[in-house]
C-alpha cells in the first residue's frame, strides 16, 4: 500500500493507494475517526452499484459502520441540483447529523456530486472518497466539489477536502478499455506539466498500464496524485499555480460541450487538447519536439490527437467564451515550456486559439 | 454613521450602519475594492424591488459599476435549489467572472439565497449585503447562508463571509410593521443572551423601535450585530459558543415548520421559543424572574408569548427530531441563567421540551 499525504494545513488529509485496501476499510474509517454512532451515506451510480456496492457496504457493516446506499444514474447529466436534491433527501430520511459522512463510491461523477453535497449538506459534513476510475485520481485530490448549470460545467460548487481518500486498484479491473485510456490521459498530463522522467516512465509502461498491471497502475497514480497535491498544497484556491493543472483543458472543455457530453470523454477532450496546447508552444518559439512527443504518446495510449470534422470552429470559440478561465476578459493559456514545465500566459489572443483549432481538426 | 468590524481572521468585514448611507455606495464598494470592470449581480425580491431597487441600480451606475438586477418572489419559499439554478442562469447571462460580486438588497431570504448563490457560484465570488429588513441584521452577520430543501430548512448552504455589509436605516421605514415587530424580536434575542443593560435599554425604548426612530434604532442594530459578531469572531463554525444564538429556536424552527412557512414569522416563532427557554430555566432551578421579564418584554413588543392552539404537540415534538442542533441523538438546548446570560445544556430530555410546549399553549 502507498501513502501519500495532501498538505493543506488544517485540512490535509491521506491519500491511501494499493490492491485490495478496501479490506481494511473500517480500520481506516476508524483510524480517521469516522463516527460509528452517526449514519453514514455512500453515494454509487447505477455502473458502479452492481459491481461494487455489496462489498463495501458489507465490509462497512461487519466494522460496526451504520451505512446507508444512494443510487445515482450514471453520467455527467447526473451532476445537476436536481441530484444535489435527491441526495439531500436521502441523507435526511437516513437521519445524517453533523457528525456524519457522505461516502463517494465511483468516478469523477459521483465524487464531484457527493462532494459537494457533502460541503452543503448542514454547510458541511465529513466526505470520504473511493475512486474507482483513474481518472478520480485527479477528482480525488485538491477539493474541487460542483455540479454543473445547463449552460456551463461546475459552475456551482465549493472546496471541501475529504477526511481519506482510499483508493483500491481492484475496483479498476472492471473498467471498460475506453475509460481506462481517459483516465490515464490525466496521468499523462501530470507527468506533461512537472515531471519530465515520469512522462518517460509512462511513455515505456505504456502497455504495462493499459493492461491493468497492479504495480504499475498503483505507481502511476501515486505520482499522479503526488504531482497534483504538491500545486494543489501551493494554491488551494486557484490564485494562480493551480491554473497549471487545466493543460489541454481550455479547449478539451469547449471540446466537450459542443460534442454534447458523452461523444468525447473528458480525458479524450483534454488529449487533444494537450496537443493543442504543444502547438501553440511551437508558435511561441519553444522547441517542436514538446508537440511530436505529447503526440506520440497519447497515440501510444490510444487517444485521440486531432478535433473530429464535424464539429463546428465557431461553437468551439464559442464555447470557450463561457469558460471561468476569461478573468475580467483576458485569456489564460497553460503552455508546454518544455517536456514536464509549463508556463502561464495572460497574452494569448482569440485568433491564436482559432487557428489551432483549426489545425487541430487536420491533425492524424 | 456606525461602524462595527466582525472579526474573522481573514475573512474580517465591516458593517456600516446609519441614515442615508446607501448615497455613499460607491465610495464604499471603491473602498473595499469590487471591481468596477466585473459585471456585478444584484439580487432582490418583487417587493423590495419596486420601493428601493431603482434607486440603488442608479447610485451603481452613477459610481461606474456594471450592475444587472435580478428579482425573485418574495417569500421563503424562494430558498430554494430551483431559485439558485435562477441565479445562475442570470449570473452567466450577464457574464460574471471570478472577479465579480452579487449583491443582496434585501430580507435574510434575499441574504440567504443571493449568500448561498455567492458561496457557490465559481465555488465563491465576492458578497456584499443590503439588508432592508431589521431582522436581516442577525442574517448579516456570521456568515450563514444556505437554502431550504422540502424536508428541511436551511439544510443545504456553506459559510462565506460578505465584503461588507451596508445597512441603511432609510430602507427600513417602508417596513410593515409586523415584519417591523418580528425583527425586533432577534434583536432583543441579542440581549437576552449576552448584554442585561442591552436588554434593559430595550424595555425602556420599546415605543421608539417599534415607531422606527432612526437614532435608536441605528443603535439597537449596532448592538445587535455587536453581540452577533462577538459570539461568531469567537467560533465560526458553530462548534460551540454559536449555539447561544439559538435561544429561542428549537422550539421556534419547529413552530415554523408545523405552521406552515408564513403563519408565523420567524422573529415571532422564536419569541414563543424564548419564553419557553424561560419556563425550562425555572424547572432547572434558576430565578423565576427570568420568565417573568422575558414575557413582559416580549408582550411590550406586541409578539406572541404562546404557542398557538390549534398546532399539534406530537406535530411540534416530530419537528424537532429533524433539528440540525440534535447531534449525535443528545438534545442541546440554550436555556437562560439570568437576563444577558445563557448555558448551553446537553441534558434535556424529550419529555421536558415536550410539556414546556403543552405550557406554551396555556400561556396568555
Ligand atoms: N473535482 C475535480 O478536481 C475533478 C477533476 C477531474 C475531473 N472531474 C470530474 O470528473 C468527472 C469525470 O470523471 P470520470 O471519468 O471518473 O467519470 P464517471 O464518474 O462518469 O465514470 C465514468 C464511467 O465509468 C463507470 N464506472 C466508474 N467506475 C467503474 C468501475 N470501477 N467499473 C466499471 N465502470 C465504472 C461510471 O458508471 C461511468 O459510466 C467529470 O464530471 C469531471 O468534471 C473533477
Ligand atoms: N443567515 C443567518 O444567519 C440568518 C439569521 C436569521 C434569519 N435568517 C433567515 O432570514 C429569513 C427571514 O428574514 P426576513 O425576516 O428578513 O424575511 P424576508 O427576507 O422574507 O423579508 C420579509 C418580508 O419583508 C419584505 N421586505 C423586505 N424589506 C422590505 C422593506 N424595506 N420594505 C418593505 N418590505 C420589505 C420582503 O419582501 C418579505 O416579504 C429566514 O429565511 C431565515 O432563515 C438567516
Ligand atoms: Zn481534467
Ligand atoms: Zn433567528
Amino acid at each position: 500500500m502507498r501513502e501519500l499525504t495532501v498538505d493543506l494545513g488544517e485540512r490535509s488529509y491521506p491519500i491511501y493507494i494499493g490492491q485490495g485496501i478496501l479490506n481494511n476499510i473500517a480500520g481506516l474509517f476508524e483510524k480517521h475517526q469516522l463516527s460509528r454512532k452517526s449514519p453514514m451515506l455512500v453515494i454509487t451510480d447505477d455502473e458502479v452499484a452492481p459491481l461494487h456496492l455489496e462489498r463495501v457496504m458489507a465490509l462497512l457493516r461487519e466494522g460496526g459502520f451504520a451505512a446507508t446506499a444512494c443510487i445515482v444514474p450514471a453520467g455527467e447529466p447526473t451532476k445537476s441540483l436536481a441530484q444535489l436534491e435527491g441526495i439531500v433527501t436521502a441523507a435526511l430520511e437516513a437521519g445524517l447529523d453533523r457528525s456524519s459522512a457522505i461516502v463517494a463510491l465511483g468516478g469523477g461523477v459521483v465524487g464531484d456530486l457527493a462532494g459537494f453535497a457533502a460541503a452543503s449538506f448542514m454547510r458541511g459534513i465529513r466526505f470520504v472518497q473511493i475512486p474507482t476510475t483513474i481518472l478520480a485520481h485527479d477528482s480525488s485530490v485538491g477539493g474541487k466539489v460542483a455540479v454543473n448549470h445547463p449552460m456551463a460545467k461546475n459552475i456551482i460548487g465549493a472546496f471541501h477536502q475529504p477526511e481519506l481518500v482510499l483508493f483500491d486498484i481492484d475496483t479498476l479491473l472492471t473498467l471498460p478499455s475506453r475509460q481506462v485510456k481517459a483516465g490515464l490521459s490525466e496521468v499523462i498530463k501530470h507527468g506533461l506539466i512537472w515531471d519530465e522522467a515520469f512522462t518517460q516512465w509512462c511513455d515505456d509502461n505504456a502497455e504495462k498500464l493499459l493492461a491493468l498491471d497492479p504495480e504499475a497502475l498503483s505507481y502511476a497514480l501515486y505520482i499522479g496524485c503526488k504531482v497534483k497535491s504538491i500545486v494543489v498544497s501551493q494554491d488551494e484556491r486557484e490564485n494562480d499555480l493551480r491554473a497549471i493543472l487545466n493543460l489541454g483543458h481550455t479547449i478539451g472543455h469547449a471540446l466537450e460541450a459542443v460534442a454534447g457530453y458523452g461523444e468525447l470523454l473528458h480525458g479524450e477532450a483534454i488529449a487533444i487538447g494537450m496537443v493543442g496546447a504543444a502547438k501553440l508552444a511551437q508558435q511561441f518559439g519553444y522547441d517542436e519536439n514538446i508537440h511530436t512527443v505529447t503526440k506520440n504518446l497519447f497515440l501510444k495510449y490510444g487517444l485521440p490527437v486531432s478535433i473530429p470534422a464535424h464539429l463546428d470552429t465557431g461553437s468551439i470559440m464559442n464555447a470557450m467564451m463561457h469558460d471561468k478561465k476569461f478573468k475580467e476578459g483576458t485569456m489564460v493559456y497553460i503552455i508546454p515550456t518544455e517536456i514536464g514545465k509549463v508556463e502561464i500566459r495572460k497574452d494569448v489572443t482569440v485568433a491564436q486559439v482559432r487557428q489551432i483549432v483549426e489545425l487541430l481538426k487536420g491533425e492524424s
